[in-house]
């Protein structure tokens, strides 16, 4: 298993010198969540970008990445706003792997719990699943095309056909 | 789902007056982690215990609360050091539910982020699982008899045959 | 003794939906602090702004509040970047009175241990302090004209004459 | 200025290995809240103990400490059972010196704010008091005589003649 980590508000920290929340170009809220773990997970850092300023050229490098790695399984640490964007994209192009984009709508730095949760249960959910793009999100799981943001309210439904 | 409270190391607090850590009867630290979920998972809980002082009828009464239940899947939250007996109880009883324990070394109160990877990770594997007992602890998932706790060095590891 | 609550980074909250720190209309991160004490400590509430955002008009109320409060000692937490104006203002009009600024570098609600130790210390420091407008910030307590910000490197200093 | 770490509650931490909070042989609470400030303050440590633990002897060895100090002003953290018993053999025996006790009825590892309160509090205070031994707790500031815990209800209250 690996955890691809391309940024987004999962990863936000404060600079006191700017006064904004920032995506670090490091893993550091990730690495939190696995030190707990008995065995260490690989991490893959790419883009470290707010997924509001993903490109084009950013998800077709996403997808290669993924679709070029040795790994079978692979967890996206992502931001939401556009993650059904770059879901999709992979799923365009990933056939023959399990990939679980996963992210969060409060920075680790600011409230562990919610960007915890959904990280855990994307590896949870990801050791049984399926081949295919899924998104694992505030307890909603399913494929990438089920698990829906909901802007209005910031959370994440699932939606049936 | 059903989450069932069983008390244990996962829900303990801090009380100033006696200067201890003291198992709650209630479900607080569970629910600060399923309040960032979209839709609540039901709670129930029972014995609220210390795993060390659970005795043979509150295994039993485990067993039965479980094979009584109208859920077909069930998160057991439950002390580290008495999980494999209390899991060995259940197997025993419940044949076709899939039940996943989980618990956590450090309380909720104290470090949120061990405890609340340890439950996220047991709902979204249990997602998928087959039914049978299961356990899920800091990042390893599997068969209650073959997630077995090291306490030397206070870390659960995957035992091969 | 009265806490005047005019806003700044001290009192910033996330905002899942916009991904922006915002200032609150609340005292809510003054409670926190306040709540752990044995005796409360009143809470006023005025302006609620950024202090970058903080207008002539502004400093005249808030100059106009302090001067007209009953209380002998008043502690206002601000923000960090025009605290120096305020305190100016502040002294330019309020000769009889102990008043003591403080505020943060890191929101409460991102890291409480900054803002908790400056509005403690503020506290503990207006106790003994003679009339006159004072900066409390980061272990730093003075004259308001003599503990200054560096912007450069986000720290406050005394700075000798 | 010095901080005098004796242990005692603010200083616990949870072990995970035996389920207990253990007053560790370190500074790190202390540091953790040292480290936001501009200056270092110095910080020395001796006995590391809970306070129900402290004998005559040890008190002794603290009043001696103080005495032996070439600092003017000394911020004791202290348990919270036995300050009194220690701020009176201090005040027995150094009569020319500021000497603040504080501590915390919540370890600083499971609640930051309390603990940060009472030393940065204690720390502001101690700024301007005069010779004499003093506890700052919970908001309350006084001499040693004055400020009293009420065991019954776990707070520090000012207690006139």
């Amino acid at each position: 298993m690996l955890i691809l980590n391309t940024g987004g508000t999962f990863n936000k920290r404060y600079n006191p010198l700017s006064g904004e929340l920032e995506v670090p170009c490091d893993d550091a809220a990730i690495i939190s969540v696995i030190s707990t773990f008995s065995e260490p997970i690989k991490i893959q850092g790419i883009l470290y970008k707010d997924s509001l300023e993903m490109t084009h050229d950013d998800r077709e490098l996403l997808a290669a990445t993924i679709c070029q790695s040795d790994e079978k399984c692979i967890i996206v640490v992502h931001g939401t706003d556009t993650m059904d964007q770059s879901a999709q994209a992979v799923a365009a192009q990933c056939r023959d792997k399990t990939v679980v984009f996963t992210g969060a709508m409060v920075p680790f730095s600011i409230d562990a719990v919610e960007a915890t949760a959904n990280l855990a249960m994307a590896i949870g959910y990801a050791r049984n699943a399926s081949n295919g793009v899924h998104i694992v999100m505030q307890g909603v799981c399913g494929s990438y095309d089920r698990v829906i943001k909901n802007r209005a309210c910031g959370k994440f439904d699932y939606v049936q056909d």
